[in-house]
């Protein structure tokens, strides 16, 4: 049965989730020759619905839009009615009046992608809920990861940071679960939470989860803006329990790790300057994949009739 | 002749009216099939000249042009040396050298898209200026009560709330009474206008208005950004005195009446909740006609060479 | 060879610039015709990255890339996670990553489009960056006098304002030098600079000015909004001093002078406000004339593969 949004990567199947990455790939292919457009959604209308700033996730969503020869409108939300009190029913009642064919959402709020969802015909994709979910994130990683590991059946990622609050931690870690990979999380203790998905090994400590063998290191932003609460000493400190720092950037390349980062980068703080030019960094080849993966995903949905 | 720009309804005669509405009725019915974009406007050029924001007015000018094939781009005035102190001359000027076909203008001056067209060869479409006009609400309000009343002759719509200060009041009252309906006006005594058009009533008590036995109610938008001076009580006094509260809306229905409003509703003001879920609102409607007609305006207008 | 991107006119050769305008010519006709899109581009991705805030440099490209059917992005800056201490290096990779053709910027500091031209595969226009190069305001300035004079050998541009830290000055009498025209500066004595490219003279006087006999007068912007230091008593001074007044305006037209200026104008600054309706005004033409030679410039560069 064709679906009609892309909400979480829980509520997808392994075999659904393959389609979408395999279907990723002619996209990427499209577009390293030169080939940058095609047709598939000539004549459908993409609306962007984003109550949070994020210049990377929308610019991203906005070009795989226009190579797939849809329109887009921005529906700017920060001047909107919506921010005077207008609730979400209305404004997704106007959206649905538009005949928009496809809404993508990034709000604070978890869950409100599924709400809106639920109110329209429209396809809709969560580009981002709170700390619940960011299954385009989780796609375009497991995409990143399976270029390098077709084969990635019992690779391990050790993801690092404030997994408690991201919503990267928890689509990319489903993700990769789903794919038979092993993931770990590192951390500071408040931050990685002790329930959770089973079969994922906690880390409070750099060296202790070094030697769990890690094939990739995946680097969660630290998000300076949202520090309401004090939850380490500082900054600096931060980067020296949980940062790639220059001397772990080392033992990283001798071992041949990966590394991994949802951007943008806080230099400095997740990681050192040297990581940019570390050859196995995927951190450019995830935007790239972000584009064709989000191709993959609006050419996969149907929005109702 | 063909007309150059859409500034008011006043300068609108009832043939060209009909032209405007019947026009949209193809429009409307493709992209309910799913075409979704026609080549009509395909080269032409559209800038958004909007002063004021307005997410929805603004949506759905764009997505009426690009349905057109058109190019749109946003001349983002917020950021503009207009706001420095350019004159709207020059600003034209700018946009003429630019060779725009159309643009499509929203500012809190009365009159100004006037001053605008004047200077231009370019199509000029008033999106709403000050309390003056909204000419493309207007025909989105008529199509919508003839879709329900196929020969409007007669209707009678009761238009609540600030008519002093609304363009849609003033605009949308004098289509309606070119096209042969009855119009009345219920709201409170200081902002009703006691002079004005002849044949319409004025009321500024709700059980009376009823009495008048309208097949539309027409709730205009509280501005309650707009409030400096103190018209009322209170919000909760104007829904109490003026707004279609829940044993208001048991009258409705039972008397099979539509609800109209140009949106964005303030719940709880103008209306209560359970108009959403009303069988007979047309609010949901006006949104989808509003894509269609302003196609049609856009079709009709020709620029000067 | 080639060229990949465009950041000065100092790099470019006479022969160059003359391919560059004499290519606009054709694509000015186009749209002068009304036929106002060419496939040029079609498929290509031009991305708009402005640091500064500019409306009417950013629709002019936003235009010229529209009328060659790329598809045009805005990464918005101003949300950006740039403004958050994101190095410049990063915001180029992910550009770089996203497969981006051309890249437009606009930055206060003076350099910024040059590097990132060395970190991308796309190409870079420098659309102003601080106080160093404008190089399509100076094309466009080019092409305008060369409208009035085909063959412009020996004509005399007389630039006036505040030439230390104008881009403008720089970029446009560094093309009309090379072009063979001569070029001399007018203004108060602290903003003319006294060392600088030879054969151009330097006035502090307007009358004195006026004797060397220009063929055009060529106005500045006064940033007023950069006024950090009090460079003159006041504006009326400024205007009394070196603006076109009433006075200044006979003299000009029994003389026969072209009059430019880069836009927008302070009126009752540079100039008064009759010269808006002055026969030998350029100044809507090199807004016009600017769309042609900024595609004449995206169709002429080409990224690296």
């Amino acid at each position: 049965m064709p679906r009609k949004d892309l909400l979480d990567i829980a509520s997808l199947d392994r075999e659904e989730i393959e389609v979408l990455l395999d279907q990723a790939v002619p996209f990427k292919e499209l577009f390293t020759r030169s080939v940058k457009k095609v047709p598939a959604l000539k004549g459908k209308s993409v609306l962007m619905l984003f109550y949070e700033p994020s210049t990377r996730t929308h610019s991203s969503f906005e070009v795989a839009a226009k190579r797939l020869s849809a329109d887009v409108t921005n529906f700017d939300v920060a001047q909107s009615s919506i921010t005077k009190g207008e609730s979400v029913r209305e404004t997704v009642e106007t959206l649905q009046s538009m005949r928009t064919d496809y809404i993508i959402v990034r709000h604070k709020s978890s869950g409100l992608p599924g709400t809106i969802a639920r109110l329209t015909k429209a396809s809709v994709v969560n580009a981002g809920d709170g700390a619940h979910a960011h299954p385009t994130q989780a796609l375009l990683d497991a995409f990143t990861i399976k270029e390098k590991f077709p084969d990635p059946t019992g690779k391990k990622v050790l993801i690092v940071g404030d997994i408690l609050h991201s919503r990267v931690a928890r689509s990319t870690s489903t993700i990769l679960k789903k794919l038979g990979l092993q993931v770990s999380y590192l951390g500071p203790g408040s931050l990685v939470p002790r329930l959770g998905p089973e079969n994922i090994q906690r880390f409070t400590n750099y060296e202790e989860a070094m030697k769990w063998q890690p094939d990739v290191v995946y680097l969660l932003r630290v998000q300076m803006e949202r520090q309401d609460v004090q939850f380490f000493p500082s900054i600096r400190e931060y980067h020296k329990l949980y940062g790639v720092t220059d001397a772990r950037l080392e033992e990283i390349r001798q071992r041949g790790l990966y590394i991994m980062h949802p951007g943008p980068v806080n230099r400095g703080v997740e990681l050192c300057d040297a990581v940019l030019d570390y050859e196995r960094s995927l951190i450019n080849d995830q935007v790239e994949n972000g584009i064709a993966v989000r191709m993959s995903v609006l050419y996969h949905l149907r929005p109702n009739a």
